[in-house]
């Protein structure tokens, strides 16, 4: 037995008992007559003690040799400490050491194993078991079996099943690119790794599973953005018999129960925006509601002066930044360079500053006077102090970079609180989005999202304006979770194929199984899924997901630990029948 | 709304009550003034009743259309049923129906969607969607579903952390055969799906961890024997810190609770058994202990006669089966050929009728006198009434053979009870396994298994007597988990690695980082794997697993309803720099 209490377990009651706990080297002071070493493990830290008087000579010796990360094992007993540690739970006692075994030596860490480390992103990743030591990761690690375990509770109690789809499915060259898998069983054809269980969920609600969900793993063979996984997990799920107000009531029910279980946090009713209401107010289907800056359109006041740049723009639009008049010449030059980055992409900013005495101070105050000003303040909602900034252009884009721009800010003046939670549902999606580079229409969501009722036939007139039952949760900011009503019979599905380009052919080799589902009694259906590694990471109150993945993969997908991926041998190649090209 | 209830849940407490329900049209019988509809969901089935006098016309109509498969919608209000059906939870009442909506019709199933159905296996996993519909795999997915259940939540009170671990990892051409993954990125190399994650738990133990499990797919591209997955779910675990009995006794626990809570079935302690007792005794690493027939081994007794078939063989070895003297020479023969099919091998089979008298009546009478016999009888113990069965031959080969005899033979006998549960643990396995067909060892659990203490140095002069910290759970006969304590210094692995034949540099490309982690502090640790698959089925009762997995795939690999794999463009293939050999 290699121990009888954890780390964290002893306090004041255990005082002149016998225990034996194992662990790292945390820390070890030497103080010559006395040596101090902090043992660790997952659940805490306990101080073990040598000193001359009690401790064998040779025991005195060999804990002087421990150096930091060692595995010990010790047997002593637990006495009171002569100066506590009110800030560790095990800080009332000590263990004076009887008996000490170095279970495995350790090499010097290539970083400190201490919350704020020295180890930069790329060392952390190589030797990411080291990492997992520190807190920050361990703890985020274990918050997230914590959702986990309560997203399972919840859904479960309320009849969800959790069904496992399989990982080796069929590639659709449709939507994001797929991993493949090459069969050697079945030469010259190819499995492929999942996007999602999509028709699989589909295909169990036609099989009258009724409630499914499923934490899963998905891939997507993307050039990755920051912060972007080629796996990835989502909480997977799908009913039958559903309009969308059940789903939204469901998973907005499981949502407050995590920010209850898991934040302690309790929210009554998530507001609902529909998207072209986001679209407005925020230039964002994501919008983040923690705090105001709505957008402010400001066509109507802005236009038809002597300004061409507003004149010729289909869309001005403006937010008041609170306690921006404070910003000196400088920092607004340099938030003018920050929205003309090509990240942002805008080719200039109009300002007016809100002075204390009501006044207004613009860099176009050549084409507007001060109640041309005035209105501006009235729209964007400004106060006396605030500082109004306009972008022009087209409508999409200059939405995209004043939502940019807003996002910016707010972090500026810590508005985005992680602390505070803002969910929110955006419904009304499109059903479709117009790819700019084509000019093709393609789904917005997926293939199987439904339209709104008796909006099918607009598909042949207006096919951006028609909408889908299709909606988003959002919170702070950030899409959690997603999802649609589907469509349920042959014919609209193999409309929608039509509609995206698929030839009958096409649409049949790859989705046929579905559609032929479809005519064997499928009921109404719809569901959602939400990103994991988003969720944990947002209910953590981070911005980044690393951390609650054990195991990540870099921007180019590699994995810098394990040193994957690499070459195999010429040997595997040949019985998948499969060469390299030069 | 589509339902204001489930199928399942009316009783007569709900009479006059309306609801409205959803569902399929389970049957329906028409007597032409009165129509009655059995409405299914998941939950259970409900009567419906439409009569001339209270319908109105054109609903009775509309009625009469109802196919099977159909997915409706009724409001109606709850009444008493005038003759009950005790049978059912919902037989009391029955739906006096107002309003009837079809949902979406269905063509004929090509298959009775009933308890005992009419289709076969091909056709079930064409239209598997329709096959869930059925109670026994419906049953089955949610009996899956409520294991997996209990198993977290087990584990998590046992302070155990669900980590997930990667699945586009490295190929290790060592043990089975991985599926690869092109890497589009980085081209020419390929990620690997995990076989298990076996060198990610134990990295997860070196960063402290302490206690992890997963429920995880796992892959393997092996020529599929009959009742295997491609892709097969485990129940990963490992823990730091601990000894052979600390993993045993939580496992125990683990499937003690899972009997309990799953099947009603409370088993004090588990037996343990070592691998060389259960090679003897039953033939077998997987011994089923539901039922006697040990082995009895007759070399003493049977070998120095006359007859040369036992006097060259290595093992002499019978089994008594109960009650067999009242098999027929014919049924004897058709034993004898039995075990000398192919797949069993045996060469013949040697036996003795014990009379109801207490005197033998042999095979080989002419060179075994009664009291040889009666020595036979001792040692299979054999009573009034059994028959002796007796092969021989080289060691390896007639265990196996006359392992398989034992459970052919108790499965005839009704020995087999699926309601009774004989777990056992076989412990003190080899380190190492001799390939018959190379003569070169290799690991029999994997190349991370320790050897026990002391006997690393029995590797150099008698590999094959190498016992590891490695054992195995046994559910009747069936290996439900394996595991071992694990190497946790380098030096140790890398001995192992070089023993198993790998080159230094071989060892270090595919598990440096492995070799390396051992150097930064690496706890002792171990763990133990469960078959999810295998298990469910047998707490379930079953013998194959297809029906507790959603979509299975077929003996080629093959999901013959998505039909995958399936070609991929050649567009893909250029993208991943790929060709096909002709």
């Amino acid at each position: 037995m290699y121990r009888s209490h954890n780390n964290g377990s002893l306090r004041a009651s255990d005082i002149n008992t016998e225990v034996t706990l194992s662990g790292w080297v945390q820390k070890s002071r030497n103080k010559g007559f006395m040596i101090w070493v902090d043992l660790r493990d997952r659940y805490g830290i306990t101080q073990l003690i040598f000193d001359e008087e009690r401790t064998p000579k040779n025991m005195m010796e060999q804990a002087r040799t421990l150096g930091r990360e060692f595995v010990i094992q010790v047997t002593g007993t637990v006495i009171e400490r002569s100066s506590k540690n009110p800030n560790l739970p095990t800080g009332d006692v000590e263990i004076l050491v009887s008996k000490l075994t170095i279970l495995n030596k350790a090499l010097t860490p290539p970083f400190t194993i201490e919350d704020e480390t020295d180890g930069g992103e790329d060392v952390r990743m190589k030797y990411r078991y080291l990492d997992i030591r520190r807190n920050p990761v361990k703890n985020s690690l274990i918050f997230r079996h914590k959702v986990a375990m309560e997203v399972r509770k919840y859904l479960s109690n309320q009849d969800f099943i959790e069904v496992e789809t399989p990982y080796l499915i069929k590639s659709t060259p449709e939507g994001a690119r797929d991993f493949v898998v090459p069969s050697r069983m079945n030469q010259g054809q190819f499995y492929a790794l999942p996007q999602s269980p999509q028709t699989f969920k589909q295909l169990l609600m036609v099989g009258g599973m009724d409630k499914y969900f499923q934490i899963v793993k998905c891939f997507r063979d993307e050039d990755l953005r920051a912060d972007r996984q080629p796996e990835f997990t989502q909480i997977d799920c799908e009913m039958a018999f559903v309009e969308q107000e059940d789903i939204l009531n469901v998973f907005e029910g499981l949502t407050r129960h995590l920010l209850k279980e898991v934040n302690g946090v309790e929210i009554e009713k998530f507001p609902r925006m529909l998207y072209d209401d986001a679209m407005r107010r925020y230039g964002n289907d994501k919008p983040d509601i923690r705090f105001g800056m709505e957008f402010g359109e400001l066509n109507d006041v802005a236009q038809h002066k002597e300004f061409n740049v507003f004149n010729n723009a289909e869309l001005v639009v403006g937010i008041a930044v609170p306690g921006g008049n404070s910003y000196t010449r400088k920092e607004i030059d340099q938030l003018i360079d920050w929205v003309r980055r090509p990240q942002v992409g805008a080719l200039g900013m109009v300002y007016a500053r809100c002075n204390d005495d009501g006044s207004y101070k613009s860099s176009v105050d050549k084409f507007y006077d001060q109640d041309d000003l005035a209105k501006w303040a009235e729209v964007t909602g400004a106060k006396k102090g605030d500082l109004i900034c306009v972008l022009s252009g087209d409508t999409n884009k200059v939405r995209a970079q004043l939502s940019a721009l807003r996002m910016e800010l707010a972090t500026r003046l810590g508005l985005r609180d992680p602390k505070v939670f803002a969910p929110l549902w955006v419904i009304d999606f499109p059903l479709l989005e117009l790819d700019e580079e084509t000019g093709h229409y393609h789904a917005m969501h997926h293939p199987f999202t439904s339209p709104k009722p008796g909006q099918l036939e607009l598909l042949a007139t207006d096919p951006g304006a028609v909408k889908a039952n299709a909606y988003d949760l959002v919170l702070n900011g950030n899409e959690i979770g997603g999802g649609s009503i589907r469509i349920h019979d042959k014919k609209t599905q193999a409309l929608m194929f039509d509609y995206l380009g698929f030839t009958p052919e096409e649409a049949k080799a790859q989705f046929g199984f579905l559609m032929d589902a479809f005519q064997y009694g499928a009921p109404p259906h719809g569901g959602l899924a939400f990103g994991l590694d988003r969720l944990v990471a947002i209910l953590g109150g981070q911005e980044t997901i690393r951390d609650f993945i054990a195991f990540p993969k870099n921007n180019s997908g590699r994995d810098v630990m394990i040193d994957a991926p690499a070459a195999i041998d010429e040997e595997q190649l040949q019985e998948l029948n499969l060469k390299l090209r030069k």
